[in-house]
C-alpha cells in the first residue's frame, strides 16, 4: 500500500469552469478510490479533438465544472476494496469505453460498448453518484469515466487496464483513443484483407491510424484524402499508396468520382476521420457497389445528420460506425501495446507537440493548426 | 429443337406504350433468341410492385413502349448459338439479377448483383444493344432483363435458370422477385441466427418472406409492424410472434420507442419492405446499440433520401440493404424451389388473386388494395 492510499491527494489538475472558457490549473483534491475505483497517478495525457469538441460547449452532453481528458496512461496509486484486476503500480492505460464481461453487450460478443456504467459515465460521476474531485468547495464533474487532465484520476475497476511496463506511458496514452481508434476501426470493425482498396478521409491521428492498420494488412491502395497537402508526406510514412487533394479537383470531378476512377469501381472500405457529414456521405458512395464499406469514426456537430439515396445501400453497400475501434480495452489494448513494443505499430510518430500541463491550452491551439497530429502532456 | 426454333412467334402481350397509362394487349412479335438468348414460353408471371413503379411514370429510368414484368416462370422454347446451362423444355425462372459466373462482382463472391449484361438491361435492350419485340410497326423494349408480361420472352442465357419440374410454374412465378428478395434477405444478407430479435416493416410479399426466412432460422421475437390491422392474420401465418399497428401506437410513442421496449434494446436484425424513407429511418433507430443491423429492400420514390444521426451508427448500428435477397440466381435459386418442394417455403400461400392475361390491369388495381399479397397471371 502506499502512504497515500486512503486518504485524499492534492494536486494540480487543468479544470474546464465553463464552455468556451481556457482549462485554468488549479490545486484540486482527489478522493481516495472507494470499491471497485483506481486511483491513479497520470503520467502523459494527449489532448484530442473530443475534448476540444466538450470544452467548446458544443457537446449538448458537456457539463462543467469538470476535467476533461480521455486518453492517458499512469500508473496505479491505490486501489478501493474488492479490486482484482489491477495493483499498486501497474502501468495502466484508461478506458473510456469500459469493459466489464458481464453485461448484455460485453457477453455478446459482437460489440465493444460496455454497458455497465455508461447511465453515471455520460452524467460525469462514479457509479455510486457522485465526483471524487473537488476544488474551491465544489466538486467538479468526471470526463468520459477518465479526467485524466489531473496528475491523480479516480476511475472504475472496469475502466482500467494494466500493460507491460517496458513501455513508456509519454507513448502509451495515444493508445487510449486516437491511435486505438483508427488501427482498430480498419482492423477489427472493417477487418480489412490484404488487396482491399481502402480511403481515407481525414489525416489525423485517427486517419493515419487507419492507415497503418490498412497498412498492416496489406491492403492494396491506400488512398489519403485531405484538403492539406501537408498530410501527403504523414500520410505516406504511415504506410499509404496514394494522396488526394479533395480541395484541388478538377472542375466538375467529385472525391467519389475520383476514388471510383482510381480504384476500378470504387473502394473496398472506406473511413470516415473528419466528423463532417458531407464527407460521410462521399466516403460511403466512394464504396464499390455489391460489397464496399463505410465506417464512420468522426464525430459530427450536434443535430447534424448524415443521408444518401437508399439505392447506395440496396445496391450492396454497407454503412457502419465505430467507437474506439471496436476494440475491447481489458482483452485487447495489451496486445496492441505489445504490438507497439515489437515495432509492428508506430506510436511516437504521431508526437508532434509536447508540453507540460501549465501549458495544456496551448496543445488546444496546436490542434488547429496543420502541422500538428498529436500533442502529449507531461503531467 | 421445336417447329419455330430460328422463327418469329406471334404472341399477345401486355404493352405499356406510355407511363400512367394501363397496359393493353396487343399482338406482338418475338425474335428469335441470338447467341447466348434463351426465348422462353411464359407460363406464369407475378405483378410486383416495382412494375407499378415503373408504368407510373415515376421510376426515372423507365422507358416506353416497353413489356413489362420480371417475376416469370415458363418452359424454354428454344436457344440461341451457345447456350449450355439450359435446353428446350426446360422448367425455367428468369432473372432479373443474372449470374454470369466470370465478372467481377459474380467472382467476389461477396454480392449476386452481376455486372455482365447491366447496361444494356438498364436500356431496355439485350446484350447487343437491339430489341426482341416488335409491335406495329415499331421496337417495343425490355424491362428488367425478363419482360415477363408475354407469352413469350427472349433472355440472355445469364438471366435464367431451370428448376426440378415437379414445381408447377403458377407458384414459382413468385420465386423470380418477391418471396426470394424476403426469404433471401433474412438468410443471406441478415442471415439471421436462433433467437435473434426481428422487426418486419410493411407486410406485404416481400415483408411475409422475411418473417419466413427468419421463422426457419428459429429467431426469437418476429415483429411485423404495418399500418393494416388485416395484416395480422397474414403475419402470423407465416411465423410472425407479435404485430403492431404503427399507427395507432399511444400519443407520443414512436415505433421505435415501441420496438425497443419489446425488445429490451432494440433489434438484432430489422427489414425495410415498404420503400418509405421515413421508416427505414425507423427501422436504423429500432435496431440494438452495439450490433443491430437494418436491411433496405424496398425500393424508395426517386430522388428520396435516407438519413440519420452519424451517432447511430457510430454505436453500432449496420446500414446495408439487399436486391433480390442477396441470392445468386443460378447458383442458388434451384435449391429454393427444392426448399418449397420439400415442404420448407411457403409459396401458395402468398397467392390471394389469380387473372389471365387480358385482366393484367385488374391485378394492377388488386394491388392497391389490402386484401392484395400477390396476383398471379395466368398467360
Amino acid at each position: 500500500m502506499s502512504d497515500t492510499a486512503g486518504k485524499s491527494i492534492f494536486c494540480k489538475a487543468a479544470v474546464a469552469w465553463e464552455a468556451g472558457k481556457p482549462l485554468t490549473i488549479e490545486d484540486v483534491e482527489v478522493l481516495a478510490p472507494r470499491a471497485h475505483e483506481v486511483r491513479i497517478k497520470v503520467l502523459n495525457t494527449g489532448v484530442c479533438h473530443t475534448d476540444a469538441y466538450t470544452l467548446s460547449g458544443v457537446d449538448p452532453e458537456g457539463a462543467f465544472p469538470c476535467i476533461l481528458g480521455h486518453e492517458g496512461a499512469g500508473i496505479v496509486e491505490s486501489v478501493g476494496e474488492g479490486v482484482t484486476n489491477v495493483k499498486v503500480g501497474d502501468h495502466v492505460i484508461a478506458l473510456y469505453t469500459p469493459e466489464c464481461g458481464e453485461c448484455k453487450f460485453c457477453k455478446s460478443g459482437k460489440t465493444n460498448l460496455c454497458g455497465k456504467i455508461r447511465a453515471t459515465q455520460g452524467k460525469g460521476v462514479m457509479p455510486d453518484g457522485t465526483s471524487r474531485f473537488k476544488c474551491k468547495g465544489q466538486d467538479l464533474l468526471h470526463f468520459m469515466g477518465c479526467s485524466t487532465f489531473s496528475q491523480y484520476t479516480v476511475v472504475t475497476d472496469i475502466s482500467v487496464v494494466a500493460y507491460n511496463p517496458k513501455a513508456e506511458a509519454d507513448k502509451t496514452c495515444l493508445l487510449g483513443c486516437g491511435i486505438t481508434t483508427g488501427y482498430g476501426a480498419a482492423t477489427i470493425t472493417a477487418n480489412v484483407q490484404e488487396g482491399d482498396n481502402v480511403a481515407v478521409f481525414g489525416a489525423g491521428c485517427v486517419g493515419l491510424s487507419v492507415v497503418q492498420g490498412a497498412a498492416a494488412r496489406k491492403a492494396g491502395k491506400i488512398i489519403v484524402v485531405d484538403i492539406n497537402d501537408k498530410k501527403e508526406e504523414w500520410a505516406t510514412k504511415f504506410g499509404a499508396t496514394d494522396f488526394v487533394n479533395s480541395a484541388k479537383l478538377p472542375e466538375g470531378t467529385t472525391i467519389v468520382d475520383k476514388l471510383i476512377e482510381m480504384t476500378d469501381g470504387g473502394c473496398d472500405f472506406t473511413f470516415d476521420c473528419t466528423g463532417n457529414v458531407n464527407v460521410m456521405r462521399a466516403a460511403l458512395e466512394a464504396c464499390h457497389k455489391g460489397w464496399g464499406t463505410s465506417v464512420i469514426i468522426g464525430v459530427a456537430a450536434a443535430g447534424k445528420e448524415i443521408s444518401t439515396r437508399p439505392f447506395q445501400l440496396v445496391t450492396g453497400r454497407v454503412w457502419k460506425g465505430a467507437a474506439f475501434g471496436g476494440v475491447k480495452g481489458r482483452s485487447q489494448l495489451p496486445g496492441i501495446v505489445d504490438d507497439y513494443l515489437d515495432g509492428k505499430i508506430k506510436v511516437e510518430e504521431f508526437i508532434t507537440h509536447r508540453h507540460p500541463l501549465e501549458k495544456i491550452n496551448t496543445a488546444f491551439e496546436d490542434m488547429h493548426n496543420g502541422d500538428c497530429i498529436r500533442a502529449v502532456i507531461n503531467m
